[in-house]
Order: structure tokens, then sequence, then C-alpha cells
């Protein structure tokens, strides 16, 4: 992406949203950056100057997102304390800011390879990807569930597995009004906080250091 | 699929056997039915007698596999009578048995949606999916280890579903000899069979019922 003048932010802007339309028109893998081009009232060679793949409209498409979404988890912690409350606000106020643009994240999906840019495991969604994380390391610090300090470390990434496993879920829920997506989230909500709970128990605690283990293999760190 | 004489059985094998090669060269989205009629020495109508695309020889490869795969399995349940043992093996045998296509098996990955027949989550799969469930219902079924009764009917599904995680991770696992892979599912099995052993303290009950939902509302029963 280049950013320089107020004038050059204005047709990258432009050509941003003249992609966003296309894609929720044409569906992400149909569309080209000619049409995209076209629509945005512009050369094609000019879209590419600015944007030089239809894989870099949609990493801006992920950093925008993040943050706009910003401010509104913000407020979404702000309204409450309590750990459960937190996590359903946090991933119900992401279902609905993305519910527009639920076909393109559906082509999105294909991208689980973390070798893939556009994954969201990958080395160059990574800022974005830890920006998420700590939305859920600040749902856990102030709230006012007690746990156990061991857990503490890795329980933001594990929150944040989940979170993308519901949200892979509502991507595909063909159900009226995305019901079975509701569903999932209020049962497995109640599994999480549950576990949560129960990982007070001292017969638990065997369990803490190979989960932690587990998704530092996972994520490729240690 | 067409089935009748030896003659054809003998023809449908011999396309089938050039697609796994050219999927195998030339990777399955790259690879055309025209290329596969080619290497099958037949005229590219006549190979569509027999598959009418390209997934039908996805699905011949599934159902093949899954029949190829249970007397090996059958072989490594027979083996040992240990939980933890049974599922490592059944695990280490499915990735043995499909490390020739790691790659055809990584572009099918693409296919989450269950809406697409060659989503592992499909109803055109279901029968595969339900057969390899069987394997983990076996492996529990006369184990050596006592679980609850009221987890037991979940067990299955939610083993099969862990089995599709570690898959998921082996097909894009880039270290040699996929290396991560085996950390993931030496960590993950140690952590399934202390969570299997800990589910029998009566603190953990009150997790079976909903977790049992909860997997009915993801497989869309109930």
């Amino acid at each position: 992406m280049v950013r320089q003048t107020p004038k050059s932010e204005e047709t990258q802007a432009r050509i941003f949203a003249a992609a966003l339309q296309v894609f929720r028109e044409r569906g992400f893998e149909a569309a080209t950056m000619r049409e995209i081009a076209a629509s945005a009232h512009m050369a094609v060679g000019a879209a590419y100057y600015y944007f030089d793949s239809k894989d870099a409209l949609v990493m801006a498409y992920y950093e925008r997102a993040q943050n706009e979404l910003s401010p509104l988890i913000d407020a979404q912690l702000a309204a409450s304390r309590t750990l459960e409350q937190r996590l359903r606000n946090i991933i119900e106020q992401k279902l609905d800011y993305f519910e527009p643009d639920r076909k393109l994240v559906s082509a999105l999906t294909a991208h689980i390879d973390p070798a893939h840019p556009l994954s969201p495991f990958s080395a160059s969604t990574a800022p974005v990807r830890n920006s998420d994380i700590a939305f859920f390391k600040r749902a856990i610090d102030d709230s006012s569930m007690k746990l156990p300090k061991s857990i503490q470390p890795h329980l933001p990434r594990l929150l944040w597995l989940y979170q993308m496993g519901i949200f892979l879920f509502w991507v595909f829920d063909r159900s009226r009004n995305q019901e079975r997506t509701q569903l999932l989230l209020a049962k497995t909500l109640s599994i999480v906080l549950l576990g949560l709970k129960l990982a007070q128990l001292p017969p638990l605690r065997p369990l803490f250091r190979p989960a932690g283990e587990l998704l530092d293999t996972f994520f490729g760190e240690a």
C-alpha cells in the first residue's frame, strides 16, 4: 500500500471501497482487479499502483477491520467485568461487524495454510492476530474471575483459537439468522466458563503445563 | 461411478490410477480430466463415462482409502488394549497411509464448507465419516480404560474431530519429516488421556451434558 498525500489517500480509499463493493456483488474469487479499477473509475494500472493484488486489498480489509473493531471492543470490555459476558460481547461484536462481508470472509477460509499470506496463522497477518489476541488478554486481566496464575499466559491464545472456531462455523452456517451459531456460542461459552471454574481445582493443575506447551507447538514458538 | 463387467471395472481402475498419478504430479487444482484421460490412454469422453468430474475421482479416493484403511486399523486395534496406544496407532496409521498424497489432501482441505460434497462434514461424505467415527468407537469400547457411561456416546465423534485437527496440522506441516506434527500428537494425546482420567472425578460431571449437546449442535443432529 502507498501512503502519501491526502490526494493519494483519497484515491486509495476509493479503490478500497470499490473493491469491497465488487467482492460483495461478484464474490472474491470471481472479482478481477480490472473490474475493481473500472468500478473506481480509474485505469487498471493506476489501481495496481495502490494495491498490487486482490490479496493486498484483503490485507487492507483485515487491517481496517481490526482498527474499526478496536474501539467497539473497548466499549464492550468497559460494559462488563464478567468474563463470560465479555467473551460473549467480543465474539458477537465481531460476527456483527463481519456480517455484511460473510461471503468474502467465507472465500478467505480456504486459506488455512499458514504459508498463505492471508491465512489467519501466517507471518503477514501476525500484527492483526496479535492485536486480536490482546483483546482476550484484556478481557481476562481485570475481569471479576479469579484464575490460577499458571494458566493465564496461555489463555488469550486459547480463547482466540476458540473464537476462530466459532467464526468458521458461522461462515458456513446456513440456518436462519445463523441460529445454529448462536446456539453453539451459548453452549461452548458455558463449557469454557465451567472449564475455567474447574481449572481452580488442584487435580486439574497437571493439565496446565502440557496445554501451554501444546499452544507453543501449535503457534510455532519456543 | 459405473460398476459392471470385469472389463469395465478394469477400465475404471485404470482411470483412477491415472488420476492419482496426475494429481500427484500436477496438483489437484491444475489437473484436468483431459490429462487424466490421456494418461490412461483413452478418449476424454470415455473417461467421463466412468467419472463425471475430478470430484467424483476424489470421492472414489476417499472410499478406497476407507476400505484399505479398515483392515490396517483392525490390526492396530488388535495390537493393544490401551486407549492411548490405540489412538496413537489409528492416527499414525492414517498419516502413514495418506503420506504419498499429502499434496492432494492439502488441496482438499479448502473444502471445509459442509455444503461442498467433498467436505469432511458434507452429506456425501457421511458414509466415509461414519465408518471413520466407528473406528474410534471400537477403540474405546473394549479398551482397558474405564470411562463414565455418560460420556461414552459422545467420545467417538469428539476423538474424530480431534483426529481431523491433527490431520489438518499435518497437511501444512513443513517441518522435516513432519516433526512438529509428531510433537503435537504426543502432547495432545497426553492431554486427551489426562482429560479422560480426570473425567472420572465427580466435579467434572457437569461438563458432560453440555459437551454432548454441543456435539449434536455441531454435527447438526437433534
